[in-house]
Order: C-alpha cells, then sequence, then structure tokens
C-alpha cells in the first residue's frame, strides 16, 4: 500500500446481499484502511442471481452515504450490473482492486456458479481489476464477521502489491469458526459436488400450487485433500482461483469427431 | 437411435427466450423426430439471466400445450430452475439429452457467461446428463431458423449416440446465412473478448435518470483460428466444449504464496 494520498489504491466495493447487509459494512470498514473507496452495490437481495444482467428492463442507481467513502450509491440491478456500472459510469478509472462480500453464506465449491458475489469478482476480472469475492460460512444476518477481518484484509493486501494472474480472480471462503481455531490459508480447486434439489411443494391461499427451491449438498469428494470443502473442514480458508474461459479444453481433441 | 417406441430418448426441451419463442418450436420440433420430448420452458423471456436460480421467492409451473409433445410446462423462474424444476419434480427418469435454444442471437464468446440458455444446458451437465445450448446468430423474433435444422438434429444425433465427456456441455453457435453456405463445423476455443459498455442514459416521465444495459463487443483475437468467432466469421457452425469447474488449475502454484 502507498502511503500518499496521491497514490492511495482506489477500491470498488460490491456485495450480493444488499448494501444494507453487514458483510458489506465489515467489507468496506477493512477497506478503507487500504484506500479510498467506492462502493455500488444491489438496492436488495441479490442471491443466487449468478452471472445475469438486466438487459429486459431498466437500471437505476441512487447516492447513498451509510458507510462515509468517497463514493456510494445502490444499484437496481445484479451484481454484475454493479460493477458494469462502477466501470463505466461511476469511476473515472479502473480500481486497483474490485471485492465482493462479505457474503453471509459459503460460496464453496459448485456454489461459485450461482452466486452473485462470485460474478461481481468475475465480472472484475473481465474488467481486467484484480478481483476477490469474500464469503463467511454462515448465512445468518448477525453472522460474526469478526475473525474474518485479519485474512481479508491480509489478502486485499497481497493482491493488491502482487496482483492476480490474468483472466482469473478469487473465491475465499472462510470458516464459521473463532479466529484462534483458524488454521491459516489454503489454496484449492473448486470441490465436485452437486445439489440434490428438494423443491418444497406449497399451496398458497387461492389454491394454487407453489414451490420454494431448496435442496442438500452432496460432496463427491468427501475428504479430498486440496478441495475447498476439505480446507474449510480442516479449519482453513479456502481460496480457489476462478477463470471466465470455460473451455473444456481437454474435450476439445475428443470432440474434433463432430467436425465430420 | 432406438427404434422401438419403449426405447425412444427421452429430450428435455429448454431456452431462455421463453416457451413462446420462435427458436424454441423449431428446436422442439427437431427434437420429437429423435425421441419423446418434454418441455419446461421460462414463461416469459429470460436472456442474460446466466446461472441465476430463484431463491428469494417462489416458483410456480403451469401445464402448457403449445407443441404437442409428451409434457410441457411453462416455469415461472430462469432457465437453470426450469432445469432443476424437470429433473426432480416432472421427469420420472434422467433424460437422455437435454437442449436449450434455440437462441435467437448468438453465445459464442464470453456471452457463454451471461447467457440463459448456455446456463440452463451448464446445470444440466450438472446433473449429468449430455446437454447441449444451441444459438442462431440472429437475434430477431422473425430469425430463420431453417439452415440450422439440419445442422442440430446431426449434433443431438451424435450426442445421443456418443454421449459427452464428464462435467462438459456443448455451446453450438449458427452463423445466419444461408444452408447452402454453411461449410461445416468447427470444434472450438472461447474467444478471449469483452463488452465495452454503453450505458444509455435517459431520464423517465418524472424526471428521473435510468439507464439501459448495452454495448459494443470487443474481440481481442481478432483472426485468431481456432476460436469460436473465427469459425463463425469463416461461416462454420461453432461448437465449444463448456466446463462448470471453474477451477483456475494453471493459477493454482502460483497463488501458493497466499499459504504463507
Amino acid at each position: 500500500m502507498k502511503s500518499t494520498k496521491k497514490n492511495r489504491p482506489l477500491i470498488l466495493v460490491t456485495n450480493d446481499d444488499g448494501i444494507t447487509a453487514p458483510g458489506i459494512t465489515v467489507l468496506i470498514e477493512i477497506m478503507k484502511e487500504l484506500g479510498d473507496v467506492v462502493v455500488v452495490a444491489p438496492d436488495k437481495p441479490q442471491s443466487g442471481m449468478g452471472h445475469a444482467i438486466t438487459i429486459n428492463s431498466t437500471l437505476r442507481i441512487n447516492k447513498s452515504n451509510i458507510h462515509s467513502v468517497k463514493a456510494e450509491y445502490s444499484c437496481s440491478g445484479t451484481p454484475v450490473d454493479c460493477v458494469k456500472i462502477a466501470v463505466n459510469k461511476i469511476l473515472h478509472r479502473k480500481p486497483d482492486l474490485c471485492v465482493s462480500g462479505i457474503n453471509h453464506g459459503s460460496n464453496y465449491s459448485i456454489n461459485v456458479i450461482y452466486s452473485g458475489t462470485m460474478s461481481a469478482a468475475v465480472e472484475g476480472a473481465l474488467e481486467s481489476i484484480p478481483s476477490i469475492g469474500f464469503s463467511l460460512c454462515d448465512h445468518a444476518l448477525e453472522a460474526d464477521f469478526g475473525p474474518s477481518r485479519f485474512y481479508v484484509r491480509q489478502i486485499a493486501e497481497r493482491i493488491l502489491k502482487d496482483g492476480l494472474p490474468e483472466g482469473v480472480c478469487l473465491n475465499v471462503n472462510i470458516p464459521d469458526i473463532p479466529s484462534e481455531e483458524i488454521k491459516g490459508i489454503k489454496v484449492c480447486r473448486q470441490t465436485k459436488a452437486n445439489w440434490i434439489e428438494e423443491l418444497d411443494e406449497r399451496i398458497d391461499p387461492s389454491g394454487k400450487q407453489y414451490f420454494w427451491l431448496t435442496g442438500r449438498f452432496d460432496n463427491f469428494e468427501k475428504g479430498e485433500k486440496g478441495t475447498d470443502v476439505w480446507a474449510l473442514d480442516n479449519k482453513y480458508i479456502s481460496i480457489v482461483p476462478v477463470q471466465f474461459d470455460l473451455t473444456s479444453y481437454a474435450s476439445i481433441p475428443k470432440l474434433k469427431k463432430l467436425e465430420k
């Protein structure tokens, strides 16, 4: 971190739980120690929005003053919309860091693909901004973000200093345990897993059927070292480098027969 | 394709343009030639929804009878919700194929990450169903899907017969040119590119500012052979194998220093 005001890093903060969520407040507090902070975050919860963008309806932003930062806006759109609007309408230069979270709830394993928190970080990476999504493995509103603080700051400082490989952002998950029990950090791969959906079927007051999407996490790699779930189960913070090139390069030669 | 009624493949069809879009009608017609078709598709346009799922509100499905298939439902949710509901509530066994589209508009390059069409196919792959997203490079409602028919059927038949590598689905894009000009199929990688956003700023009747998200596609690999945009520009159908493991394996060793 540079010491003079002029050279303070510019940090974009967003999330998917909405601008009033306790998790983003903690993240903003930490980032204010590291640089000038601009917040552009959803005006309502946007969990599970994945990489959705708003193209069939309009977008609005409103100035906000919750967190005493350089600039702050709530946005009617998704977490990815927030990053797009920040980069193209609000910020006068490319930020030095984009951080998303701290999410109330884990984004390990396949959850990364559904996560608004992580999609905002992926969008940051698409804009060539070093980007990190932070998630705490406790989805309660009153989750204790205390133990996260030291590590969130440490990781953000390192990335501000060293940058990230091209086309990559970080998916950081923090176990829901007291600070003194956290053993350190593990750089991991995404655990192979899926959700076994349990669509909770109900009847509304007019007698019509509706569903709540719910489910059970099914880990196909239980106890497998090197996976993010293993790291979290063993009291480590997990970091998975996430890429937006979705090409399965290994499959290209196998599929060449489709050209015939 | 098996010939007896009993052994006819079971094919799940969805899309992101909504159940009444011309593109899904064409896809259903083709799939009816190959097997028993079940349709679960959004009740309204869901373009740009990425891998969004509905977790903060309820989901509804309604029986539909537009396309004379084995079973057909419209769903209030996203394309990914449609696949989850189909697999967990509607289908009695795992389908032999999941197809999504035919999208009105291209999903090449980085568009894959924003695409509801492709996210439905990715969700199919997550459920271990051989899955394909089809897109025509013309976003008009009255787009001519005629030239697509031969290739969509050919690709679907091949995948029904041969399956797909584990953890992979196909992103098929069809150039908007007459059949006789299509040179064939190329198996490609996702082109490196991004959108230069142009947030179209307007004022509503009450004097308040709003935006439309729009932009310009910026290809970083113009003329690069092996990319999907190159294939389409050169009158080939592009097929990119797409994976849902987002781990950047190449970055893990470089980031190990974060563990210290």
